[in-house]
C-alpha cells in the first residue's frame, strides 16, 4: 500500500495546507502549528475554552461496507461537529485517524473529498492524524471554542422548562430499515430521501451556537430521542412529560407503518438534531432563532421536578390530547447500538 | 456485551472522577467539564497553547493479539504522551475511542489498570471517549500544555548544533525479533528485558520539559532513528553526519548479531526516545539535565548545511573512527511500518 505519510501528503495534509478563503479573502491557518510535527498547537481565544468530542466508526456498525466514501467522508465529521452544536461551541479543527484494510486512491479520494466539503463549510482546520493499515476504522477528534460558562451542558435542565428538537425525527433510522429491507417505501424519491437522512446528517452548528444564552441544556441525538433525553433528565435531576405526537415527523416517515413509524422517531438514532430545554418565556425568541438559521424546531414537551426526592428522572409520554400513552421503546435496534 | 454506557462508566469514567491526589494534597480537575457530556472542555493556562498528537493502535500491525493487556494500556497512552514529550508539552488530558470485539471483562480491567497507572503518574485526565463493538482498535487523542513559543518544532534545527538522543535504541526492535523468532538471545532475562522495551516505552516527558529553551529541534523515535531524524532534516533544511557507533545500545542488543544490531538501533521502531537538536554550547546544561531527570543523553552527530542550495538533505554516517559507513537501512521492516 502507499507509505503512511504519502497517504498523508496525497489525499490530507495537501488539503488541510490549501490556502483557505472564505468570501475572497484568504483566512490564516486557526492552528499555530499543523499536520507534520509531533502535535498540533492549537489555543481558544482568550475568556474561551477548546470543547473537545471524538467518535469512532466502525464498518458495520456505524456504516456499511458499501457506503459512498463520500458520505461516509462527509459523516465521519457530521457526527463529531454535531457534539460541537449541542455544546453552543464553533468548530475550530480536528484530528483524524484512520485504519484502512487497502489503499484504494479512488475510495481515498471520494472520503477525503466528503470530509474536506463539510470542513471548509464549517471553517474547520485539520491539524493532525494517524493512519494505519487495519480493518475500516476512522476516528475524529475535533475542538470548538465556546466562551467560558456558554457553553451548553446536559446537567442545566430546570423544571418549568420546555423540551425543544430541530428539524424532523426518525427519517434516519428509517433510511436503515429500507437498507437493511426492514420496511419499504413507495417511490424511490423518498427512498432517496431516507438514505440520505441516514448518510448525510447535517450538524446544526449554527442553531447551535445561536442558543447559547437561551436554552439551558442541550445535547445531538445520536442514539434516540427517548435515550437522549434521559441523559439530559438524569444529569440535571429533574424528569419530562413529552407530547409523542408532537415530535415532528417527514411526510415520507409519516407514510411507514405507526409502530415503525414511532420508533423511529422516539427511539430511531443517527438523527443528529438538538434536543434543547429553556425556559417558557424564551418560546418567541426560539422561534426566531429557528427561523433565523433555517433549521424547524419543535416543542415537544416539559421538564418536571422529580416526583419525589430520590425518585428516578422518567419520561411520561402522551398522545396529542393528553393521554398517557404506554410505549415499549427500549431495544429497538437502531444502527450503532452497543 | 455490556452496553457501551456501563462499560464507559465500569472501567473508565468511574476511574476519571476519583478524585486526584498527589503528595496528600487533593487535585482539582484540569477539565471544566469531562466525561458524560457531548464535549469535554478544556482551556490552557493564559499565555500557553494546546499541544494535540493522536495515535491509532491496530491488533497484529501494533501489537500482538496476545498481548498483556495491562502493557496494551500503558503502551496506548505512552505513545502519546511520548509526542507530548517531544513538543516540550506537560501533559494534561486524553480521550479514549476503543472498537473492542467483544467485552471481556477481564481483559478491560487489566487495560484500564495499566492506562490510568500510567496516566496517573504523569497527571493526565481523561476526559472523554467513545466505545463501540468492532475490532480491536485503539486511538488516543493526548492533550498538553506548552507556553507559546517554547514548543520543540521539527523545523527547528540549525546548522551547527548537535544531534542528541535520549535512553537507548534499538531494544524494542530487537524485542519484537525475539517474539517473531527472528533472533535468539541467550537467557531469559535478555529476552523479557527486550519484550519489556517493545511493551512498556517509557514516555520522556520530563527530559522534553527539561529542554524548553535549551533544545532546538526535537520530536521522538517512533519509526526508527534513520527515518525519523529526516523528518528534522527535511523540515528544517539541513543535513547530518552522524557516528552510527556512538548511537547508544544497551549490553542485550550488543550481543544480537552486529547487522542486527544495526538495524535495531538506527532503523527499529518503538524506541520512544527522544531525538533533539541544540547548540554545541549547550553540552554541558543537557547532560546536566540528563542526569536531573534520571535519562541518559548522549551526542550522536552533527547538524550541517545542506551542501549546497537545493540539495535535498541527508544523513552522512561514520564509524567511531570517522570512516563513511554505508548502511542500507530502508526497508527494515519494523513493528508498525505502513
Amino acid at each position: 500500500m502507499l507509505s503512511e505519510f504519502s497517504l498523508i501528503e496525497r489525499f490530507f495534509a495537501r488539503r488541510a495546507a490549501t490556502p483557505r478563503v472564505r468570501n475572497d479573502a484568504p483566512l490564516a491557518p486557526r492552528a499555530a502549528l499543523g499536520i507534520g510535527d509531533d502535535c498540533a498547537l492549537i489555543a481558544p481565544p482568550a475568556g474561551q475554552q477548546l470543547a473537545i468530542s471524538t467518535d469512532m466508526l466502525v464498518e458495520g456498525r456505524h456504516f456499511f461496507a458499501d457506503v459512498d466514501p463520500h458520505a461516509l467522508g462527509h459523516k465521519a465529521l457530521a457526527v463529531n461537529l454535531s457534539d460541537l452544536a449541542a455544546m453552543g461551541a464553533a468548530p475550530r479543527a480536528f484530528t483524524l485517524a484512520l485504519a484502512l484494510p487497502r489503499a484504494d486512491e479512488r475510495w481515498l479520494e471520494a472520503f477525503s473529498d466528503g470530509l474536506f466539503a463539510l470542513a471548509e463549510r464549517f471553517d474547520c482546520e485539520l491539524v493532525g492524524g494517524d493512519t494505519t493499515s487495519g480493518p475500516l476504522n476512522i476516528c475524529i477528534t475535533v475542538f470548538g471554542d465556546v466562551p467560558s460558562h456558554a457553553a451548553l451542558r446536559r446537567d442545566a435542565a430546570r423544571p418549568g422548562d420546555d423540551i425543544w428538537v430541530s428539524g424532523m425525527l426518525g427519517d434516519a433510522r428509517a433510511g436503515l430499515g429500507v437498507l437493511r429491507g426492514e420496511w419499504r417505501v413507495e417511490d424511490d424519491a423518498s427512498a432517496a430521501y431516507l438514505k440520505r437522512a441516514l448518510e448525510r446528517p447535517e450538524p446544526r452548528v449554527a442553531l447551535g451556537l445561536a442558543l447559547r444564552g437561551v436554552a439551558h441544556a442541550a445535547l445531538d441525538i445520536s442514539d434516540g430521542l427517548a435515550g437522549d433525553l434521559m441523559h439530559i433528565l438524569k444529569r440535571s435531576g429533574v424528569s419530562a412529560v413529552v407530547n409523542a405526537d408532537a415530535v415532528p415527523c417527514s411526510a415520507v416517515l409519516s407514510g411507514l407503518p405507526v409502530d415503525a413509524r414511532r420508533a423511529c422517531a422516539l427511539a430511531g438514532g443517527d438523527d443528529y438534531e438538538l434536543c434543547f430545554t429553556a425556559p417558557a418565556g424564551a418560546a418567541p425568541e426560539i422561534a426566531r432563532i429557528g427561523e433565523r438559521v433555517g433549521v424547524p424546531v419543535t416543542r415537544i414537551g416539559t421538564i418536571e421536578p422529580v416526583p419525589a426526592a430520590g425518585r428516578a428522572p422518567s419520561i411520561a409520554w402522551r398522545d396529542a390530547g393528553g393521554a398517557p400513552l404506554s410505549l415499549t421503546l427500549q431495544g429497538f435496534d437502531h444502527f450503532h447500538a452497543d
